[in-house]
């Protein structure tokens, strides 16, 4: 049994943006040599969160997003904005909902994803980040 | 230290449909050795989740339903449907929301749940599905 | 490679209360020899969530219990209220929503938690609890 922790880096532009982060975790485990496991996706930071969604234009895009406006909208009032003097409280609001990890076993080598599942990092803030993701693998 | 995987194989309803794993999760634990670690309970999909809940009928048949439809409404407009002439865009956006991946500790061969605490999967697509659910633990 | 499982006991308020649960999840981890791998933070019972935000009083005695009013509003008609003649319907949904667990990784000795980023328990029940929460790490 072993523990391996990788790094993901990945430059975003925020609004809701949906990322899909599943052929760099895949990447990254591939670096190590743990078969069988368990596989912990988590950001960094309190405005994303990780999940998992089909990829394709019409979530990713659209309709992820229109959920989260009615859930917190980015046009309403948030008492973090007038504490803070900052624009993001729906950005906060959004991210601990979706929370910021997720974990996905690994079995002979491979994510037991669906076909049309895919890991995916949501970003809330409203401005581009620097994002660092930590994937850490715990298994043999 | 050792890692087991199991899987769950059920028929599943979907329209907001919540199931009962809680037997079936102990179950598979009771084919395996390890006492003390973490379980992961995955589902593979894109259209459906996993959390916890008191499991009696109003919660489960009911009052989840109704803020699901809140949240993302089944007859609203989805850009996903439009793309691919479906009609489960509210149930990816569910799924993406409640997330497919549950952590319990076990402590003594027992899932720390609370007395009124079930693992539930939550089948969000709009047909009968054959579902299939990875239990992982890895401990000792 | 080992397991070493924590509990916190804490006396909350409810009401979607937000609670930092970061310090007492550090001092359980260093009472432990564990440096790297993964913390699973896991709350006992079915009205209350685990998940991250950054802890300020806007987000935490505003904001969140905003969004969690549109989701599922207190004075909302629940079935579970209903069945059991109770009063927190809404505490159940809430709590399903955001998830009874958290994992976070554990490196060097420290959560790879952002410098805003805090682990916080959400209490949603009506009333005053002593809840218990599982501090799990596994890792070497």
């Amino acid at each position: 049994m072993a523990v391996d922790t990788h790094r993901i880096r990945i430059e975003t532009q925020g609004n809701s943006q949906v990322i899909d982060l599943t052929g760099a975790v895949a990447q990254a485990l591939g670096r190590g040599g743990i078969q069988n496991g368990a596989v912990t996706v988590f950001v960094i930071g309190s405005t994303a969160g990780v999940t998992t969604t089909e990829f394709e234009p019409g979530l990713a895009e659209s309709d992820l997003k229109e959920a989260m406006e009615k859930l917190a909208p980015e046009g309403g009032s948030y008492e973090h904005e007038k504490t803070w003097n900052d624009d993001n409280g729906h950005s906060h609001v959004r991210a601990s909902l979706v929370g910021p990890s997720l974990t996905v076993p690994l079995v002979d080598g491979r994510l037991t994803l669906g076909r049309w599942q895919q890991i995916v990092l949501l970003d809330f803030d409203t401005r581009p980040r620097r994002r660092e993701i930590v994937v850490q693998v715990l298994g043999e």
